[in-house]
């Protein structure tokens, strides 16, 4: 069961004054289970994120791979699980911008991303 | 056939005050009959859409590879392909925004590419 | 000799207000000769555009292949293969918005890429 | 540890109502240790900046090298990595624009990049 | 020694009321020395620009290759190569837009990037 | 249904006492059906042969291309069209060498290759 | 646990007098646990063999892909995983050559390939 | 026509008892037109060849371009071209060894490659 | 120092009469010091190995890693980074067969590739 | 001019009843002039050699690079420099194989690789 217990933060090295750090980690080893067919679905998760101003939260690394793992024996739906991840990591940081893609290796021939935005993400990150 | 009553909807999982998902399909095993040679076609398509505001319309996954296989001894150009789908989801779902992309196998040395859009792409969309 | 009378041009398949489609159709199999040296250029002809509103005009796929290999023998430079069938398309469409890209496989370790451009590009259109 | 008396910098070549440059330099050899469990983490460190206006500073390119390597055995997180190059080369070189981009080797099936960017990027130079 | 009497021009083939072509040369066969250590340099030199409005200067393309030649023994640092291709071309050409990119090989691990910007961008070609 | 009549063979262009050609012909559009599932499959094949020695059989390109498409509709296994058309080749040309190799766009996360062999790998073509 | 009971075979297409079939089949969507640390390991399994003369047995690709999902929370080293498929796909196939190759994403920055043999690789499967 | 007068050679640089060069030229702007549909055939001739022993003969590599150009409005099909390249280099150099081999880009979603030997491989050559 | 009180073996899992695995361990993390410029040098090491007969032994893959990593602040050149890896892993297993193949991040523009053997290569595994 | 006396050579690590080192330099850095046209040639140059039995030799990879960069301005066919180099590094080396593959960049659209070998490719070393 996705555990968001598992979840621990830090606060970020910036300062006062200073352009606050965006954030990218991407896991290649995602699993759940379909709920509909019992069959296990893969994917790859890529958060990306800009801690509030001045010593925000970051997300811990290890816990995040913990939480991750949380999902592997769950039975759920893609736009569920995308869902679900930004609910906890919202939850847990309060972000200035936080971005979740998940993509999917396919289905029946049907490769699928969702996306799921909270907040505005930074001017200067646009168009990278 | 393309057979409209093979598509099925759900709600999305996003409730009032979040920002809703942005969901892409890519299917790789879309294909139909030129009606000028008889020979067939192979192409691409890709849907993205976001649904409508809290707990909006998704499209079902495996509904819509049912709808897309009805295209299969379809005599139809690659235009009106890429117009029907958009029309047939925009009916299905009443997006927020919708993207339809056809690109197609070349014929004679020349590869196309067709885009129907419906619409204003998300603001944090854009450049992605 | 490049024949504009070999173009045939099809109304798009959208109707009074839905958003104009917008088509590509890239042909890797361009030659024309160099005026100067004589010796056959080699390139990749890019055409996207978007019909004009309601019902406008389409080029027909294999009229535009037949336009294309006219220049085979002719004796120009790659700005001007560029600029006239941009020109001779146009005539032809009247579109709302044309782009032309000829990109070259180069001449002593240049690589050339030449852009035309005729109308805005849609505004969703941009950094697709 | 990271020694920033390694770094030197000399003065652009761009002279009054000259635009000036824009210059990335990418390290691909960079690495340090993991604080917590005492393995090398490895990256690719990206810096890219626009000079002060005419005659503004530039970083010598084996001074950056070697400040790089002097990270080598310094036990530091990704974060503080990111933000400390930052400091030190802003404070090198006070300059309109600058960005560092880290890039890491996953850890746990976990692949980071960590952004940092001082001022603002030059419009010419979004979306490129 | 780098010898701008190599260059030389030709008008566009573009008239009053079209939009100018926008023009891409790159060139993967670049080579200088580095003044500091005497060892070769190699890296590749993109070429973009967009000449003034009707019938406006072009380079053409053999002296280009000359011009660039001409570099091949000359002990020069990336930036001022950078600084001094744009300051010729645009001499040459005084054209509405230029930005040269010169990418470079690596030395001691790092590879380099250096752009160099005239005039503004135009507005149909950012994002391409 | 596979059509056998529909294949055509003409004589190898080479005489005695020339080594005979390898010839290979890849064909990314072919799809059948699934016989269990109702559902299509995906796939390339890549026909490679040499012929008998001087003058012998070779088919036909675009007789090959529509006795594929005669596969369109059929309710086939992966294993059943490799050994079927490795049948129908050999009985059409009698050649020194033939090969079939199938290779299937994956169902449920596995990618299928199947290789049919019929006489023995030209010496010289091992390890091409 | 794996479970050799989800496993079937079916008779091979090919007659007497014909060579057998060579198949492969990859499965990118493999994962077991770590003995040791309790980590969820993730790789690609690939799976080639030659069913025996005459009618020889193949697996399903259907009961294969269960096979491989019995796996899912077994703790197993990589040697041992690839060693048991070796041994449980021999055991219901009896084929004339088998080979499996697993190969795993790293660990601590370090990826793993593992491969079993059974019987001689067909001479002319050799330099594929 | 395809004009055999155009080719020259020169000896080779290796003296007796050394071991002669292998030489390969790729040309990836060969065209020819199909003679059934009189639409041109784009595509890549490779020729790699051994020199008889000692100061045996080289072709030069201008004169070979200017051969495969003479192609350009010839109708020949695919198989006629391969045989016709290697009879006339083969009469050229008298090589201990000859390879041609073409590879056209596809017709009706078929690709094609042609391959003619003359002679032995090298034996350290093979496995390359 | 490189230290191989750090390495450990298992047995493999194969029993008498099974063909023993052949396996291979790619590290992509490897650093030493240059010992003439004291520069660092990066690299991939690539272990591959097949046990001796039933119950080998096998390296454990956390105690390569540690060993590897002994070698970050020597000063050893490429040539003896590779034999000394392969005589220490020797000692370690006795392989049948061994290869250490080390692949390193140019110097100067030159990119160097070792390898060192110990022992036949399996026959089945040669033109893998 | 191309300068033998840049070389230098040093003993390999490995003893008496080791097999020696296969190591391979790969320069992407190589140019000389064509003495037809005066115009620079660009290529890379792969020296791949297996010193002589117990304690043979290395070539010094400096030095190696200096000997490289003797050619810069050299006017020399593609043929007669690997010719060169072969001769060279077999007169300094005497190794027990040794092979030398320049690539080069092509001219007038076609590109060359030239190979020369001296001795037996190592038997383990085939179809690597």
């Amino acid at each position: 069961m996705p555990d968001t217990s598992l979840l621990e933060a830090f606060p970020a090295p910036t300062a006062v004054g200073e352009e606050p750090l965006v954030i990218e980690h991407v896991s290649e080893e995602f699993t759940s289970v379909c709920p509909k067919t019992g069959h296990p679905d893969f994917g790859t998760v890529t958060l990306r994120y800009q801690p509030g101003a001045s010593r925000g939260a970051c997300v811990e690394l290890k816990s995040l791979k913990l939480y991750y793992q949380s999902f592997r024996n769950e039975g759920i739906f893609y736009e569920a699980v995308t869902h679900r991840i930004r609910s906890d990591l919202v939850a847990l940081m309060s972000p200035a911008w936080l971005q979740i893609v998940t993509s999917w290796r396919g289905r029946g021939g049907i490769q699928s991303v969702i996306r799921a935005d909270h907040g505005l993400v930074p001017a200067h990150y646009l168009g990278r």
